[in-house]
């Protein structure tokens, strides 16, 4: 039995796949305090994109510390080790054309670098998302800073367990001064100069 | 500062990429055991899906292996994490509106189910490649078998660890009586019966 099959013989790859949605695959990964607001800048962000013909996916804590991450606690180990998988998730989310947002705290220098590492040049983009602690504490949306403080919580970031700010950030947010919307605005400037976006895209409204 | 952005209260969910990418997002899982041909075919089905115009992302021992799960082995416990956190993976990919293709050998039913189980209803098809030990002995092309045979491999599927059967696969694959296009043929088949593929679709040419 022989085959005369139609396919290529080249395996489909990220280019191709890049190619038919039209866009260059990125990992866009937002770094901050808890409730600095990463994960609403980078869910705007992604609906931006979205509205726009953008082939996105965003990952932060809920979809994956009740999945891929279930097993693993807040220990230092515990947050590399968590780190370690959502960058290859987010590796593969690129391998796979798609422009990946993933919001997660990732304290530790090293583990932001490990991320970078392991994409291809060029589709790692480092948002630190920076608000000073007292606002963070003074927001707690999740009532988590108040658990540190009633000592319910151990080991947590800026508290207890240090945040390392990243020193050459692709884009450096100051949360204090901007607003969402403005946010979003710097990042899209950003993608836009960087050669990501198609020419021309919407700013966001921002009333004064 | 007030803000008057004009993106939805709704965050982007899969039914939003799904219908970006105008396909019904699904994890086709291939399984059986080392060299029937769940790679190869897997591979295929991807290249014929991608020219037919659908967003596919390949999962398999060789874009997982040496990320995600690099710090795995080959015992029960490290077989069944494996599984554990490509079915993860695999969730994500679907929610993030793509046909995903995962190629394990997945040995275990409950792992298998496991997958099925975390999925939405009907995102999940199982593929038993179904070849003879026999014949994938003789094919080895990894030489694998030879290394099992010379005892430089232990725990190997299907000689000294076991491999159960799918009782109840969404597609049954004789991998022994098929060709590559022919199976192949017989997946968009099944595809289009379920509703994944648009109506029409292109049977791979198969020379008698």
């Amino acid at each position: 039995m022989s085959d005369n099959v139609v396919w290529h013989s080249h395996p489909v790859d990220q280019q191709a796949r890049a190619e038919q949605k039209q866009q260059m695959p990125l990992v866009i990964w937002f770094t901050g305090l808890s409730a600095s607001g990463k994960s609403t800048i980078a869910g705007a962000l992604e609906q931006i994109l979205t509205q726009q013909g953008y082939h996105t996916y965003l990952l932060d804590g809920d979809n994956v510390r009740h999945g891929l991450c279930k097993d693993l606690g807040f220990s230092d180990n515990d947050r590399k080790e968590n780190i370690r998988r959502v960058g290859e998730v987010a590796r593969l989310g690129a391998d796979s054309g798609l422009i990946i947002l993933a919001a997660f705290i990732s304290p530790f220098r090293e583990d932001r670098r490990l991320v970078r590492d392991i994409l291809p040049k060029d589709q790692f983009v480092e948002v630190f998302v920076d608000a000073p602690l007292a606002v963070c504490q003074q927001r707690d949306p999740k009532g988590l800073y108040a658990k540190v403080e009633r000592g319910e919580i151990k080991s947590f970031t800026g508290i207890d367990s240090p945040y390392e700010t990243p020193q050459a950030p692709e884009v450096h947010i100051d949360a204090q001064a901007l607003s969402v919307a403005e946010s979003i605005n710097r990042l899209l400037e950003y993608l836009h100069q960087a050669g990501v976006l198609k020419a021309g895209y919407e700013p966001v409204a921002v009333s004064a």
